[in-house]
């Protein structure tokens, strides 16, 4: 930690400093420059970050040195964390991991219907919300464990990983019951009690990216998970908000490279979520993967005109097939496989 | 709601989309322009609102017309919604109502010497944090029941109402019963199982907008909580999330009046929050008032170095009690109280 | 244009509107629907454009049906833009453009041994500037005149495209006449008399995409260039800003399908200056060649630690001819050519 | 400046990165902790800050210590500069100073109603646009100096200062040979050359922030105007680009706090196009009066319904007197005077 002080900082108050820093068991260093005095402070950051130093007489700014998360990042585990999903299912490796299906499951025939489609193009993972965090207390809230019930019978009989949303700490024992990943939306980033929750249990987390929230905050939501012992976490892209308003989000394409390096953790992107409009899921899912995203996350509904949540997002199956195609050679000339 | 074709929609399309409408009981009315057609629906928006438009073949963009809230709206009750906090305080008339206090509760005697400082100073409300949202699972996360029995202690003794925030569904039960008012963070404005527990309460809500929400999507939050029967709310603006880095978040100022012409409900301030300095809270608080907020949301503690949480937004009670001089004059001069 | 009146909107000023709208030579529909009434007008919207028909009395909102830009958009013309750079390069077809070299000209030696290494790798065009748009005064701001001769004499040499910045009014005459293409800065996106001016020459045009502009904008600020005379614009997307600070910016890799269905010009990406770290430039060129971009802008330096400008996203010329091997595997993939 | 090491950084890496320190005539101390090594640098950040260090192999990041601004600051110039803007009007000390009158510049004779109103209503300074930035190739751009000879006779008459936007380095010469103030508008704020070129007049100018700029660009841009030569800039906040859509741009009124703590140059607040509705600007404008701002600059039109450009935005006369009425009881409150 790098403590700068104001140019009119007295000794006194520089002593002062000095003195905290050093009961808190660190050492400080003062280098005094031509226009400012300067702190380095060596040893452990973490016991620094919770004193406000910015409010001690005479401090200028305080610059941390360190990252904040420790159990998510790169220097804590070299190499990739591969997760398995069960059904043979990894993510992590060489396999791109496609997960695909409705937003909300509305019934045992239709999500069959789906999840045959997708299986057929090629994805693994059968994804679909029985509990849907809707912006209006008027719109469909899903089906709940009924909604449950339905994806855990359609996922066995096609032999399909399933994913599903989590929303409230009182859900997560039946939501874990029924699936075998469970999803952290992006309203819930920062729903810590709902992170401490899952970090109890050891079903794979699929942790979505909030739309105001940056890398790092994603990386620190996911320590809340790892911390709890339950290190079997996916990050996922699905678009930051932004003032551009041709997309619903703005997909942030770049922060798959950038928790790359910062992170083990596999890595999905949500073009769906992140475009709101299918005519751009294809383009969008083709980045994800060419930038070297470990899985995508893609809304695929029979009849969008009759979708009860997000149909003007959602893929029908034969467009949903022929972009698996594509999205094949691309995945293999990136050195990958989808 | 309008819904604008493409220039090569065909007739079998618009007519398509005309039955649709038709179905759902509702009007269109078909207008061929030079460039476009477009179809206006006379009726509730709110069941075409669940349909996905969009992907019906010929569809460039569907416009709706009306706002998605009701109950919330201007249109529902004109005149200015005034809540009753107890201890004889009431929000959202002449009175601007100060709440103030700690980030979070750190020990009894700590909240009240806080506490008896910041009422001597004129404010009403004593906030204190017992539940806290942090960022980092290594972060002091607060005193939970412990927290809230303290609290409850110091505002019965000293005759201040209080306020805490609830962060968890399973904790709203106990948060409301050893607070006046409970307030959901930023973080959990769309945790919408939370807003529909307290919406089930009748005790008055601190709804606070999250970083990333629109105006509208506050007021559609505020709907779950008034939907559920609990009328009592009050929003906070607290600063949105933007690229510019010289405060913590930016003061979205122009909320205040935007929120005070669509809605019938009260609305404070956090300047606290919104700059993450100290130095900032005073012109920010003064601006809020100036503008039309109803009431102000204020972190003070007696000894901002040792702080648990927040220090460098914290102001010490000298300042507070100077701040709270000269907004007496400011909102006099725009015919308030403070 | 649909007009959406308020709730309490008198019959005396929807007269009002509708004689406004007539009398423009417009023809008003009124609708009179069960909470609002819209009045919709049909013909040429430009007129109404400029009409402030939000200070109407009665008026609550105005939403335009057409998109304010012509010459640029798809439906002016169905086919892609194929322009002509001059050398036998063509943008807009099959083959994706690299265009690539160092940020400032820096010497003519320095130029000629980038120059080559770029075209060795595969590049068509050479970039470099020689008027540089420096945050700070006390930044090198480039060799001027002198640097667009460096430019023109290296391009013929090594048979390769020139493009260059220009950002003064004043400079258009000597820029055009050194480079085959000119490039319009990012900051100077809106700085119409530029636009007007670089419309009144033949030459190709780089527009890059203001950090804070919509897509919307940036057609509209190329429709001033076409509508001045000069069809020959190529679209740049190079980053927006957002609160997220582990890039220099978000790159809005969505605005490249965005702009293919809104236009017919075309889109090239630039990596570098959207990342502003050149370990991030690969994985964001390869996002850009699968999500269909027309071409690509690489910064390139053959010592970075010496660069007089933007030496930390500049690719040493090894990377970049591993890049390109990689490109070229991918553009494949997605039926285009490197 | 500091330099922090990657934690793999060898022996050799930290010398080479030593001994570019040293050449640069800087002294680099190396501190070596228990997670990483750092760098600090004692000397002129300056000639550090165009070095690339980031690309020096074994940098993880670079953090500068120091502003990179020096004239404009607070440490070159303690005390607030007040800038003469003529007519006995000056800018900075205890009088808030109202710049008002129409967007663009129509007539004679509506330039002279619209002062009249002004002036009588209080306001100091008469603003009109002749050469106006408009997106649209097709909108009205302004009476270019017909309109400068009518807002010189218009001003002389009335006896009010007159500010006018330049946007081009080819009319700076005509633009001051007219009016008393000149303004640089938001999107011109990085347009260095213009900003140069006004910094080798002596004129006062007022300074727009660009609605993707922060703080410190502003700033940076000021320092271009102020290491020209030209000291008398005013800043002026007119609202950044965000997600909201409820207002045209976000008013960062955080801001004036800011600059006021960072530079000693005197801010003013516009909340006509920071609201882009008239009826925000009001309420906008009595933040801006509470929290510090010098001065304010407000479109006043006397039939916006027929004005040439931003109509919605623009206050009739008596709104605006009314308005002025309110602000110089509010700014007696805070100690100002309207």
């Amino acid at each position: 930690m790098i403590i700068v002080l104001r140019p009119d900082a007295t000794e006194e108050q520089i002593n002062h400093i000095v003195d905290k820093v050093k009961k808190l068991g660190l050492n400080p260093y003062v280098s005094k420059g031509t226009e400012r005095t300067i702190i380095g402070v060596i040893g452990p950051e973490d016991v620094l970050r919770v004193t406000p130093l910015e409010v001690f007489p005479g401090v200028e700014k305080v610059i941390p040195v360190l990252a904040p998360y420790k159990l998510v990042s790169r220097e804590f585990k070299k190499e990739n964390s591969v997760i398995d999903l069960g059904h043979g299912v990894k993510i992590g490796g060489k396999k791109v991991v496609v997960m695909a299906g409705p937003c909300a499951i509305e019934s045992e025939g239709i999500l069959r219907a789906i999840g045959l489609s997708v299986k057929k193009a090629g994805a693994l993972v059968l994804r679909g919300g029985a509990f849907k965090p809707r912006t209006s207390p008027y719109s469909f809230q899903g089906l709940g464990e009924a909604g449950l019930k339905i994806l855990k019978k359609v996922g066995a009989e096609l032999g399909l990983v399933t994913v599903s949303e989590v929303m409230d700490t009182r859900d997560v024992e039946i939501v874990t019951n029924y699936v075998d990943v469970v999803q952290i939306g992006a309203r819930n980033m920062q729903n810590f009690n709902l992170l401490k929750e899952v970090g109890l249990t050891k079903k794979p987390v699929v942790l979505k990216r909030g739309p105001a929230a940056t890398v790092k905050e994603l990386l620190m939501s996911a320590e809340y998970i790892l911390s709890g012992g339950n290190f079997n976490v996916i990050l996922c892209e699905r678009g930051i908000r932004t003032f551009e308003d041709s997309t619903r989000n703005t997909l942030d394409i770049s922060a798959v490279p950038v928790i790359k390096q910062l992170s083990h953790l596999p890595v999905i992107v949500d073009p769906s979520h992140a475009a709101g409009k299918w005519g751009l899921v294809g383009p969008l899912a083709k980045a994800g993967v060419a930038i070297g995203a470990d899985g995508l996350l893609i809304e695929v509904h029979t009849s969008p005109e009759d979708a009860l949540s997000d149909g003007a997002q959602s893929l029908i199956p034969s467009n949903f097939a022929n972009l698996m195609y594509e999205l094949k050679g691309l995945a293999k000339s990136v050195e990958r496989e989808i």
